[in-house]
């Protein structure tokens, strides 16, 4: 017997994605994100509000890098969610936080997160608020990375609970892309 | 020191989102998509490509459902991924799979998938391949319901590792969201 929720933006996993963008002077922000995904093998899309101040950065001409959030940053991943850059200029900051400059692209990566993709806009709506971002390039730190790859029980990425509205953690492989669903042919 | 792993499309977690139609003479079909996220507040967005079987059958009038793929039904789930509903007929049948049909949209609700949205396209873009739906409503089984509330750890949905091509559970709790973020401000 199934129970109804309504129309709801109900989804497991979802990401918790921190766009990393400079302003004008040059002064880092961050947001969070639930709303975005893979677009193609090189794109990103997500749905950011244009009341952001990230999204402002970007229009204003800004490239933006999107992190995971993991395990050990959530609390401040959260706090760059709940706090507007619109509000506080140093969320950066009172995350405590550190930024390094992309090589490839105009925007802070944070030190604290240790993959991030960098990205630059493709193309904004300002209707459905889709913005679209080249991946230029994907990055990671030396200790999340194992045999040359990254490594998600290293990274300990955390996803995001639109229902109980929690932060969890990834868990086991329970099987092999490609691989497993063979047993069926 | 980061490491560059080139223009991919990767991001920790990507789901295991199992889209579920019907051609024009009823058979019900699914397939696998990891690039889609919420598009709004009653909106889902998924990079769906034309030549799927899937696309054929929405654009040919069927609604679709979207399930969340659990541990227990992972194989099955990557099996849909893998075979092409243009050159197989029966995949549901194969995953030993049951389908209801939906009752608010023209769209199987797969029986062994416990949470999915019942959704009816609003737009579906043939240059970037994005389909729009409207979220008409999610619905979950009682058996992955706790107080109420659709529970994760009931409902043990899987996630797409991108780089080892690995699904994996859902883990532990590791914060509240709009809240532990509050001890920063």
């Amino acid at each position: 017997m199934r129970k109804s929720f309504g129309a709801k933006p109900f989804m497991y996993p979802m990401p918790v994605l921190i766009i990393a963008t400079y302003d004008e002077n040059g002064v880092p922000n961050a947001m969070n994100a639930a709303w975005g995904s893979a677009a193609d093998i090189n794109r990103i899309a997500i749905y950011v509000s244009a009341g952001h101040k990230t999204m402002k950065n970007i229009l204003a001409g800004s490239d933006f890098t999107v992190s995971m959030a993991t395990a050990a940053t959530a609390a401040a991943a959260d706090y760059v969610g709940i706090v507007s850059g619109n509000k506080v200029e140093n969320k950066i900051e009172k995350c405590a936080w550190h930024c390094t400059k992309s090589e490839k692209v105009n925007a802070p990566l944070i030190d604290e997160l240790p993959m991030a993709l960098e990205c630059r806009m493709v193309s904004y709506d300002t209707e459905s608020e889709l913005l679209i971002g080249e991946i230029v390039d994907v990055v990671a730190d030396e200790s999340v990375i194992t045999d040359g790859s990254i490594d998600p029980r290293k990274l300990d990425p955390i996803c995001y609970d639109p229902v109980n509205h929690d932060y969890l953690r990834l868990g086991e492989k329970v099987a092999n892309a490609f691989e497993d669903g063979k047993k069926l042919i």
